[in-house]
C-alpha cells in the first residue's frame, strides 16, 4: 500500500483541474496500488510546509466537477526549487515528508521549470534509495514545452483569444465610420507569441481583422507599426491590433516598461495596449480603444476548448497509468497523429530531455511582414481550439466546484 | 404599400442584432403593409447620405442568424441630431429621403439620445404633414433608460462581467499565497454603475470576491480604498476589485484622466485599472494584476444572456406590431411582472416621456459602505443574466453571419 501526491505549479489555467480530475479518478480505480491521493496546498510550498490536502474526503461528484472548474483547485504557487547542490535541505525535507505520508508516487503538474523540479526530485530520491515514481504532467498556456504537440491550457486560451478578437472586431467594424478606428487587444505571452497567434485564426486574409498581430519574436518598430495602422484604416476603415504583452523595442526593452510615469515620477509597469494606443493617438490622431484580457483569458473555462479539455484529462489519467506501470522520471506528452481529422495519442518522454528547453514560435509560423501568421501556423493551432465543453449553469452562472480541501493531520514529521 | 426603415444607433451590443432579427422577421410576415425593410448604413448618418441597405436581399437564414451575431450588422454611429430649430435642414433631408423611398415606418434602435432623436423626427413629420409612424426601440448596455425594467444589451454584459469576475477570482485565489494579491477588473459604466454591480452577483458575502466594487455614483477615496484592500488581503489572502471606468475622485474628476503622463509629458487618457494598480503598488507594496474588458464585454455574444436575447428579439417584434396597429411616437418597454419566477411582458410608453432622463443606480442598491451591492440590487439583476443561448460553432469559432448589405440604388432624390 502506498499513497500518491499531486501538486499544481505555476500559473493556473482553465483546464488544469481537468488533469487533476483525470488523475484522481484514475487513481481511485486502483485502490490496492494507491490508497490515497494527497495534494499539496498551494503546490510545492504546501508540501514543504507539510500542508497536505487529503483528497479522499472529496465525493466522486466533486472530483468530476473539477473537469469544468477553472483555476487551481488545491492552490498553486510560483516557486522554483534550486539545484540539489545549492539547497539540499529542501530536497531532504521533501523526501522526509514523502516518507512520513507513505508517498511513493509524485505527480507534478506545471510548465518547464516544474518539469525540471520533478526531474531533480526523481534524481534525489534515487540517490537516497527512496523508492519513488516521479511523473511530470505538462501544463502551460504559453505552449512552450518541447516534444509535446501542444501544452494543456493553451488550446483554451487560444479559443478565448480568437473568439474575443472576432467579437470585438465586429463591434469595431460597426462603429468605425464615426467612432473608434483602432482597437488594440493585449494578450499574454512574455517570450513567445503563441497566444497572440491564435487571434490569427479569425481572419482569412491580411485584409480581415485582426489586421496586425504583434509577436515577442519580432522586434517592434514604432514607425513601421504606425504606418501599417494608418494604411489599414485607410483601406479597411478600421484596424484591429492584437499585441503580445512581451513585445520589445529594437533595443530589446519591453514596451510595457517604457516611458510612462505617474504624477510622482514613478515609472508605470504593465500595459502594452495603452502604450500602443498613445502612439496611435499622438502620431496618427486616430480614435482608439484598448482591452487587456489578463487573467480573464487563462481562467475562461466558460469557453474552453473541448480538445484541450480532453487532452488535459487524458494526461492526468495517463500519468497514473504510466506510474503504475513503473515508469519513472517521465512526462506524458501529446502526439499529433493526423491533421485532418485531428487525431492524437499520449506518449512519454524522459524528463531528462525536457528540462530547460523552450518551444518558441518557429520562424515559418510568422508571416514574412511580421504582422500575422502563416497557413502552416493556422493549421497547427486550428484543431486545438475545436469543440466546446460548457460547464453546467445555475441562475445564469457556471456551477464551479469548491472542494472541501480537508487537510491531512499535520505533525507526522 | 409602404416601406420601413430601421437604423442602429450608438454603441452596439451582443444582442442588438437580435432586435433587428425580430423586427425584420415580423415585418416579413406582413408583406401587404410593409413591402421592404431598409436599413441605414452606419445608422442615421447613412440615412442622411442616402446610403440605404435593402434587407430584402437577405435570405431568411441570414436574418435568423442575426439572433446570434454580435455587433451592428448594418453599422451604427455616434451622431446626435440637433434640435429642429437649430438644424431644420437635417430634418427636412430625412423626410425627403423617407418620401423618396416610400418610408412610412421609422424604427430607431438606441439609447437615450436616440429616443430623443426619433421623438423629434416624429414631431417634425407631423409638422410637415408627412404620414410617418416612428418607434424608438431601446438598447443600451448602460441600463440607464427610464420606465423599462432593464435595457436590452445590459443582461448580456452583466453576465459576461459576472462570469469573468468569478473565473478570474478562482485564478487569483489559487495563486495568491505566492503571487498576485490584488486583481483589478475595469468594466464599462461612465455615469452609472450597473455593469460593475453585476459582478456583485458572484459573491454571497462581503468576504467573497469581488471584495470591492467601485461605482461612479460613489466618490472615490484613495486612502479608504487602500485601507480596504489591505484589510481584505489580510483577511482573505487576496482582493478582487471591480471598477467602473467612470469613477471620480472627491473633486469630481475622472480617475482615468488623472496624473499619468508619457515620456513627452502628454497626459494619458483611459484606464482606471492601471491607476488603481499603481496605488496598490505604491501605497501597499502588493503584487497586482489588472484587466480592462472594454469592447470584449459588450460584444461577447458567445456568453450572452438568454433572457436578454429573448427580450431584445421581442422588442423588435413588438415594434413592428405596434407600428402596424398605428401607434406612433412610442417606445416599447419591458415590464417585470414577477420576480420568482422572473416574468415579463412588453408594453409601450410615449417617446415624449423618455427623452433626457437617465436611470442611475438607486441609492438602496449600493451597500452602505459603498463597495458592494445590496440584496435588492442582486434580486433586480439576477434574472437578467439567466439562461445561456450559445451561437453555433464551426472549427471552434462561432459562426457569426455577415450580411450581403446590398445597397438600395442611390439617386432617388
Amino acid at each position: 500500500m502506498a499513497n500518491a501526491l499531486y501538486a499544481q505549479s505555476g500559473g493556473v489555467t482553465a483546464v488544469i483541474n481537468a488533469t487533476a480530475c483525470g488523475l484522481i479518478e484514475t487513481a481511485r480505480l486502483h485502490p490496492t496500488e494507491i490508497q490515497k491521493v494527497f495534494a499539496g496546498h498551494n503546490g510545492i510550498l504546501g508540501i514543504l510546509e507539510e500542508d497536505l490536502i487529503d483528497t479522499s474526503f472529496e465525493t466522486p461528484e466533486a472530483i468530476a466537477a473539477l473537469k469544468y472548474t477553472p483555476g487551481g483547485a488545491f492552490g498553486s504557487c510560483r516557486y522554483k526549487l534550486k539545484g540539489i547542490a545549492e539547497n539540499r535541505t529542501e530536497y531532504e525535507r521533501l523526501l522526509n515528508i514523502f516518507a512520513a505520508y507513505d508517498i511513493r508516487y509524485f505527480f507534478y503538474n506545471g510548465g518547464g521549470d516544474s518539469q525540471d523540479t520533478v526531474h531533480k526530485v526523481a534524481e534525489f530520491a534515487k540517490l537516497q534509495n527512496y523508492s519513488l515514481t516521479c511523473i511530470g504532467i505538462p501544463k502551460t498556456i504559453d505552449n512552450d514545452l518541447p516534444f509535446t504537440d501542444n501544452c494543456p491550457g493553451f488550446g483554451s486560451v487560444a479559443k478565448y483569444v480568437a473568439i474575443s478578437t472576432l467579437e470585438a472586431s465586429l463591434d469595431v467594424a460597426s462603429m468605425a465610420s464615426s467612432s473608434t478606428k483602432v482597437f488594440i487587444f493585449e494578450v499574454m505571452g512574455r517570450h513567445a507569441g503563441w497566444i497572440a497567434a491564435a487571434a490569427g485564426l479569425v481572419g482569412k486574409t491580411p485584409n480581415d481583422p485582426p489586421h496586425l498581430i504583434l509577436f515577442p519574436e519580432i522586434p517592434f518598430h514604432e514607425d513601421n507599426f504606425c504606418q501599417r495602422v494608418q494604411e489599414t484604416v485607410a483601406k479597411a476603415g478600421y484596424c484591429v491590433v492584437v499585441a503580445s504583452e512581451g513585445i520589445r523595442d529594437q533595443s530589446g526593452k519591453f514596451l510595457a516598461e517604457s516611458g510612462l510615469t505617474d504624477a510622482f515620477g514613478h515609472s508605470q509597469l504593465g500595459g502594452v495596449a495603452p502604450q500602443l494606443a498613445q502612439m496611435v493617438k499622438q502620431k496618427l490622431g486616430l480614435k482608439y480603444h484598448w482591452a487587456v484580457a489578463d487573467y480573464l483569458q487563462r481562467s475562461a473555462r466558460h469557453i474552453a476548448s473541448r480538445v484541450d479539455l480532453e487532452q488535459s484529462y487524458a494526461l492526468g489519467k495517463a500519468a497514473v497509468e504510466y506510474a503504475l506501470q513503473g515508469q519513472n522520471a517521465i512526462m506524458p506528452i501529446i502526439v499529433r497523429d493526423s491533421q485532418e481529422p485531428y487525431q492524437w495519442h499520449i506518449d512519454v518522454i524522459p524528463l531528462s530531455k525536457v528540462a530547460n528547453q523552450e518551444n518558441k514560435m518557429p520562424k515559418h509560423f510568422i508571416r514574412e511582414d511580421g504582422y500575422g501568421i502563416t497557413n502552416v501556423c493556422r493549421e497547427y493551432i486550428a484543431p486545438l481550439i475545436a469543440g466546446e465543453a460548457y460547464p453546467p449553469y445555475q441562475n445564469g452562472l457556471p456551477q464551479y466546484v469548491k472542494l472541501l480541501n480537508r487537510r491531512a493531520t499535520k505533525g507526522r514529521i
